[in-house]
């Protein structure tokens, strides 16, 4: 059909003026008194609705008239300007066709609902002007990252899902299976028989694509993952889900520092291209959802971000040990009521805290000089905390060997890992961005249920 | 690391001629005499390899003319013009770096190894020129088909990957566990308890976002899925991966015709995309891999592909009959003998077929007027067969509970579903297209598993 979108008609208005248009859309709400009446139009295209003038010249005037919210329409008129009114123009019908009507039990009315109700109508939440600016922004800021990273020639791989590691216990997993649940084939010890799944082995969801990824940057030296991740974590928070999105790039011939300057170009590149394409929604979020929001956000983009060590942190910490419930010293991982104290109320900006202890972190990170730590890297935003966790890889085989076998690792599972310092090592780095916290970090919604689409949550796994 | 890439040097070469560079890359062949020697070096950001020239003059000359195939080093010179030369430029290097050694028994020497053999060391592959082409031209076509939808306004919807429904059996799946497989909990009458499980039901692995994604069209207008499905099929084909990546857009107010104009223009997209950012690439799949290649995207790419009826399909292949191993007759599903006969002999060019008997097609689709069709259509391409499916959707509440009924769905795990029917229903179709089977159209590569970074098959789980 040839339409033209509501977005199309306020980006060109100039174009549409006093001239036909015919648009299709959802009723958001619609009065008429006996000669007339009006409909507010949103067709999904752009935050501000349209609004239509309808009259009685038309045919079915009282079936219009009859409609209820939610109704989809389709209306051909002339728009005109509306120079005294709220809005800046308008559409007067000559022809409004009723695609679909609405029943009258329509969940959304014009009231305002809230997010906990609206999480049980997760099929009819995107039709809400909450839910629309939400998911136009996740929509948007995924297109960032993507242009992000192959603007700089990063090549986007497709780490697997489905996978028979574990990497290093990075979380609870999902198992993955086809075997007859009510009848587990098993070996004579007792124990299953995996031999007879699917993959003739263990397979679980993955918890990280990250050293999948670390063999793809050894060959085209940029690369980057976005794509699901799981965790299995029974814990029932505003900020975990069961299945989540993740964006992990590594590259190659880098350290720690290209690895922050890389993070930080990304925050601010998605961040600015969010503000440019969807200024209504997020004005919107500031308005109505998270008042510094806007303030936040500019500060982020045009300040660079601080940088300091976990040592330099935790002496800052200490010192003001009597705010905190639990309290700081060196060993200990931060908590976030620390991490949101650095970054708001120290550096009033974001910061990278970089070289943490080696026991509270991944074996696979590089050993650094001191001995006792490695160079990790946390970058806190104000109002989350951690929002990219990264490092600069061990490069050096000996060292990930011997790091590997304290740990207690299985060697023959990574032998992949290790063939990476092997063959052509590079000091390589990378991080992981976890998108839902970057979604809320971008819109002010607070818990994360209310930026998934359908969110998988402990007991939760509606539509 | 302040690295020139090799892109960088080849794309603006005018800038760097005669100046001193530094690269990062890897070595893909290397020999020496007694005062210089020769680097073929790869950095993984171009197809072609950049060459070094350097000299006895270095204090580590002896110890670089030891290095092995793979290594990785950093090396610094001038760039100079070599007219004579195969290549059109050289490194005089300064200084080589060397960032990491190769061992002697790295997998990948200079001869020409199998598919077979290099998907034993799917770490490395991405290092031989067919496999660092492949997933180059992956990444830029998972990017064109971002850039696609973006331009057009379409909202991109991340769908679950982990679902309690089954998508109206559209194949097998991998169930989503967190019981304890050596003691599963059962119910009085043995059946398994999944109250006890993660989501307290029964979940599997999706097989489509389709339905999900209907219900953000109706929200959204226009909107489109770019996510991983799952297929616990055992079968061990070189088109079938039980992992792959499927596009699902979605358009509200649009029939079949827009969904076909749609898919035609999205494809013609894909392809000259790839062909404007990968033409060495590209060159290499005409060449090595197939020798058409480029002549049929070119032709794809510039003819209006043909629509047609099944019903005449039908027609135009049973004159064909002798010619296939399974007769055609109407009623029955097209086997690839037959939609590769209808684009390649009949049409050559695309195809799209619409309109096929309703007993073959799945119960959401749209009856037709006749009683006996469907609003389906498949594009068939040359060298490939069937290449998306889709189909306008059942809008009407009525037709599409009688026809749920007819098949025995239940309707309770449908509510969502024919809600879209009921609050404000649009016409509105969608297709999906599976991402591996558009990267192998565009390559020319015959097996599925060279496709995909780490593909999971039957009995193949590794890495």
């Amino acid at each position: 059909m040839e339409l033209t979108t509501i977005r199309e008609i306020f980006k060109k208005r100039e174009e549409y003026l006093d001239k036909k248009v015919t648009v299709g859309g959802w009723v958001r709400s619609i009065r008429d008194s006996k000669t007339f009446g009006f409909i507010v139009l949103n067709d999904g295209s752009y935050f501000n609705p349209l609004q239509v003038v309808y009259h009685d010249k038309m045919d079915n005037f009282a079936e219009v008239s009859k409609l209820n919210v939610g109704a989809a329409v389709i209306v051909t008129g002339t728009l005109v300007a509306t120079p005294q009114a709220k809005q800046p123009f308008e559409i007067q019908a000559d022809e409004v066709l009723i695609e679909g009507a609405s029943a009258p039990d329509y969940p959304l009315q014009k009231k305002r609902h809230t997010f906990e109700y609206l999480r049980t109508i997760s099929h009819l939440r995107p039709r809400t002007n909450t839910f629309q600016a939400v998911f136009r922004v996740r929509s948007l800021a995924a297109y960032a990252i993507h242009r992000f990273f192959q603007e700089r020639g990063f090549v986007y791989v497709h780490t697997p899902l489905i996978t028979g590691s574990d990497c290093e216990g990075a979380g609870e997993m999902f198992r993955v299976t086809t075997l007859d649940m009510e009848n587990v084939p098993k070996n004579e010890d007792g124990t299953v028989d995996y031999t007879k799944d699917f993959f003739g082995k263990e397979t679980s969801l993955t918890v990280s694509g990250q050293l999948n990824g670390e063999t793809y940057a050894q060959a085209f030296r940029s690369i980057y993952t976005f794509g699901p991740t799981f965790r299995a974590e029974n814990s029932n928070t505003t900020r975990h889900a069961a299945e989540f999105w993740m964006i992990e790039p590594e590259i190659a011939f880098a350290d720690l520092e290209d690895d922050m300057d890389l993070a930080e170009a990304m925050l601010k590149y998605i961040i600015n291209y969010v503000l440019e394409n969807a200024p209504e929604e997020m004005n919107f979020f500031n308005s109505f959802v998270d008042k510094g929001l806007l303030e936040r956000l500019h500060n982020v983009a045009n300040s660079d971000f601080a940088r300091v060590t976990y040592t330099e942190a935790v002496e800052i910490l200490e010192k003001n040990n009597d705010k905190f419930e639990y309290k700081v010293s060196w060993g200990c991982d931060l908590q976030t009521e620390h991490e949101r104290y650095l970054t708001e109320e120290i550096y009033k900006r974001p910061v990278f805290v970089t070289d943490y202890p080696k026991e509270i972190k991944a074996f696979y990170m590089k050993q650094n000089d001191d001995g006792k730590t490695v160079a990790a890297v946390d970058c806190l935003v104000p109002g989350i905390g951690e929002i990219i966790g990264g490092s600069q890889r061990e490069d050096d085989y000996d060292k990930l060997l011997s790091r590997m076998r304290e740990l207690g690792l299985k060697e023959e599972d990574y032998g992949f890992y290790l063939d990476l310092r092997k063959y052509g090592s590079t000091r390589h780095a990378g991080f992981g961005l976890g998108f839902e916290r970057c979604v809320m970090y971008l819109t002010g919604m607070s818990n994360i249920r209310d930026v998934i689409p359908f969110p998988r949550t402990v007991n939760n796994c509606e539509l």
